[in-house]
């Protein structure tokens, strides 16, 4: 058992310094970035009806089969919307996309910042967060999210240079949880675990050779899980940047989990047990 | 807390009618079908090499590229294989396949019924297996597979006429799995689920609205978890086949865990506290 009085930090009041430009936090308090924020299609039942319930979101274009206009009539309701032929999405979207006859035309989201997160754990006494350490796909990203989502996770935390932004067919695997977890994108990973640390985070890493399993760690206060990518797992300035490392207890015939369901099995935990 | 008593069956010795045609069990029993089963190529690292490794399996042909030849030499050693380079892969292949470098074509694997599973449990005194009501979808199967693996379940079952078999995409997806984890095909999923219940396998439904979650349920013994499809769930007569229905208690703010990630968490929970 990992022991809950390990986890005291030396200063008990988080002391955070800021890891993006100053302004950053008006533009996530004041929610859209204008016109002039890169957009974007999203596309695919829940991906695009979460976009059209997120008030962050600047809607450009909603564009619907007249199956789903009619179908979907009281969430298409307050906004304005164009019929169209299930072809002209195809044409419109990626080759091979699942549009299920929407899509919407939004501006991007607000960056948030790791101090907009540690921010949010004022008014909270427990919390995880998941930190994945070069992740690529956005497929994987996007399940990810959607994990964090079903299990209330604070945030999903990626290198800046190696994961992808919101992009539509991350944002169709997040199935809509891209509108309620921020993706927080960092420069400097280590650096943005020290940050947590401070705010008196508890940084456990996923490794399959670590010696204890998850059921006998503890997980009250806040958490940021860290995953590595499959296959080469933690990179050795993550694992060291952690506090304890802790592994899933699989089966030794499969190399590991996917990404998501490791994501998942471990946030299903620290619900279960936290 | 279900009640351990309550999933004693009438008959403590299992009786089980065949599910397939009387010769199945010696095809199981002697391993390949000859060179007349239906043959198919598998891709991808995980998968490829699990296959070449899987003495059940008939193989008609290996097909490396250079750097695969000499970065696995030792897993080749044993075998005859063709030297090729990665665009001979790319013609032969489906567009987009993410072979990695390597390719087996191989006979099918020999087909496994139910009660060839139901047989596997005298030997044991507990375990698990998932059962998937309209699941169509190869990678999502796939991934069910690769999860199934990881915490050592008995099987996955599926309905014949609704899932596909283990087609190069499933196989992929399943990262080796395929070779370790029986695919069940069944014809009729409610006697399929009788059956496993005549043989004192506790059926448990999944279902977002139940009562009971996966922490308050007893998983002594052997349990056969039942999944819907995402978004529409159990059909009315699987549910009503099922002996309990659990939930997974996850946030409200997104519909559902993709199956995958569904299926992980439910075994996850079994293995932990089974």
């Amino acid at each position: 058992m990992v022991n809950a009085s390990m986890k005291k930090r030396k200063s008990s009041s988080p002391r955070v310094r800021s890891e993006g430009p100053k302004q950053s936090r008006n533009r996530v308090r004041h929610g859209g970035r204008g016109a002039s924020a890169p957009a974007d299609w999203i596309y695919g039942l829940h991906a695009a009806l979460a976009a059209i319930n997120n008030p962050r979101r600047n809607l450009h274009r909603i564009a619907v089969t007249r199956h789903i206009a009619e179908s979907h009539a009281s969430a298409l309701a307050k906004h304005e919307f164009d019929v169209v032929e299930r072809r002209d999405l195809d044409d419109q979207l990626p080759e091979g996309a699942v549009h299920q006859g929407i899509a919407v035309h939004a501006g991007a989201l607000p960056n948030v910042y790791i101090e907009d997160i540690i921010r949010m754990t004022e008014s909270r006494e427990s919390g995880a967060l998941v930190v994945l350490d070069q992740a690529t796909d956005p497929r994987n990203i996007g399940a990810v999210m959607r994990s964090a989502a079903a299990f209330g996770a604070l945030a999903v935390v990626v290198h800046d240079h190696h994961a992808p932004s919101i992009t539509p067919t991350l944002a169709k695997a997040a199935s809509g949880a891209v509108e309620t977890v921020p993706l927080v994108r960092v420069g400097n990973l280590a650096r943005a675990m020290n940050l947590l640390k401070e705010a008196d985070f508890w940084c456990l890493g996923l490794d399959g050779a670590a010696d204890t399993v998850l059921s006998d760690t503890d997980w009250r206060g806040f958490s940021a899980l860290v995953f590595g990518a499959e296959g080469t797992g933690l990179r050795r300035l993550t694992r060291e940047t952690c506090d304890v490392l802790v592994r899933i207890p699989i089966n030794g015939e499969i190399e590991s989990l996917n990404l998501s369901n490791a994501v998942a099995v471990t946030l299903y935990e620290v619900t279960r047990s936290g």
